[in-house]
């Protein structure tokens, strides 16, 4: 992976699962930054309302490669 | 979110997934335990029977807020 | 869970979830490993293809019991 | 400090500074629990309004002895 | 270990061992808890007294099944 | 809190305290980011000057909205 | 300590100490591995029955120089 | 900051805030330390009396320049 | 260093070393962020191809004074 | 415990326990540091000979009151 | 990177610098193992000679693929 | 390693890498400490200036004998 990455911190939401959560924080960060290689999963907390799960929320850090 | 709140520490078991003993765990500590506002994920792990995972075990931090 | 364990360290995959890449990694671990009984998730990271997510990676120890 | 203790964990809140979020945090305690001697701060955060620091919250375990 | 599982964090104190210290700690809490399946060591520290160790104090996670 | 957040680390400095040092980065960062909910305490420093602590120095972690 | 070495993680188990099961896990070890020189602690946990500690649980990094 | 430096730890306390506890340690540390230049927060505690707050207790990692 | 600082995080890679990698990240970080003053290292990885080292990699934070 | 403290920190060997270990370690200490007055435990790990563990070696950190 | 892989914990040595012990680390596996992918470098130490650095240690995972 | 050590953390700085920076600290610590056996790096950091890095920093805790 020859070259330099920039990470950036994003968190996603979801109510339905931690895997569906990563899926719209990539997806939205998408919109603004090209050439998204990887991501690691920083830290997973949610929301409860009404004694239920209402909210998976997961912490990522994305890598890109910088344009040389 | 003025006031002050408890975390208790909870593990919840599912066959399924990660999200699905999430939402057990917090399912049951509804039974005793009103106001509960967000969970944070400690752990994640799991049992395997003949060669496959039987159950994924989820421990969570549950925070809900103290009356006052 | 008396006797003496050890454990191996594997990252599964899977394009789906992180719990369906814990159990490709367990099934696979599965065919020169006996006598499985837990995991522990270390880490997990995924790839993004595309602008979308195009992995899950999940990261583990696998613990099972030495024949005595 | 012979003898056992236990330790709950608790979030303090207050618009001031994280050391009056803990001292709101022990005393709320102190309505339900006796004996507490000693707290450790787990994690330190809080919530921005308008653009401005809104809340301090400070997230403690609490140490307290138990009766023999 | 199907279910749901709850976690209390508790100290126990020795002037023998870091063991003796656990044993002291689980046979406290086993006043108070049913259903206790096991314990975390989370931390071991200790009071020194004229130079030389007097008590051992191992901080425990004690996790028990919840009734259904 | 559904919808894709940003986090963004900055650091504080005030010669009074933590508390001040977190209301100087987060009102800093105003100036540029809109819509900011919450903030992360990372790590705290400071400066020592001729014997005595000249600055409090506190690392952040800000997470804030992004326009959908 | 000059040449490459290798660490294997193993479990150790005693119904004694945490002195025991480090011994145990070792001894165990050794059946197989030859040239361990040296052992980290990684985790310390146990089985409770009954309302009392029945086994004390250790896992280990052992570290054995590889022929060269 | 060129040539080596060398780092102490030490505790401050401070029956008022973590930013006072802070500068207490720094200030005793300066009768003995010279070229002090940072220090870095590794922990925050403190004592409970009568169920309230009654010091507030840093530990701290203080850098001072080693003469050449 | 009184003021307001912002830290990004970057990956860099060289075929030589963990230094070089290093160097090679500011570098090109400098490129577009002005007032640089400190990397902190986050994590050290590296690719191996044919049995050899590739690729060393490292992730830095990255620290500079925003304008006032 | 108001006033300032000072941290060192010591490796204790034995053949026999962790326990052990940490009481040489205190007692050694003891000959040129007063007042210590507590202990915390960082690393346990020891040295393996012939296939058996031959030495149980714990890290500790001493806190010992300054004099004012 | 889809399929499953494995992770071994190996620690190489050099009189020279972190980046040789690491390649040194990685030379020797690849005797045994094949399809190493990536390293991880997850502790650095060394050994001191009459008062100056004699060897660098470093200790990796390596992960490579298992055959399907 | 029969006996009792002493950990001194010292933090060594270099213009040309990590290794560097680890020999100068323990060079200059061997001018007051006799016996020295190990180093564990604790923190890698650095210096920027005009956009390149002008200093590597290593902080370490260092291991030696204390006399019986």
């Amino acid at each position: 992976m020859s070259g330099v990455y920039k990470m950036v911190e994003i968190v996603g939401t979801s109510p339905v699962s931690f895997a569906e959560a990563t899926k719209e924080a990539v997806k939205r960060a998408a919109k603004t930054i090209r050439h998204m290689g990887w991501f690691e999963v920083i830290e997973e907390r949610g929301a409860i309302k009404d004694g239920a799960v209402a909210e998976f929320q997961v912490k990522l850090k994305v890598g890109f490669k910088l344009d040389e």
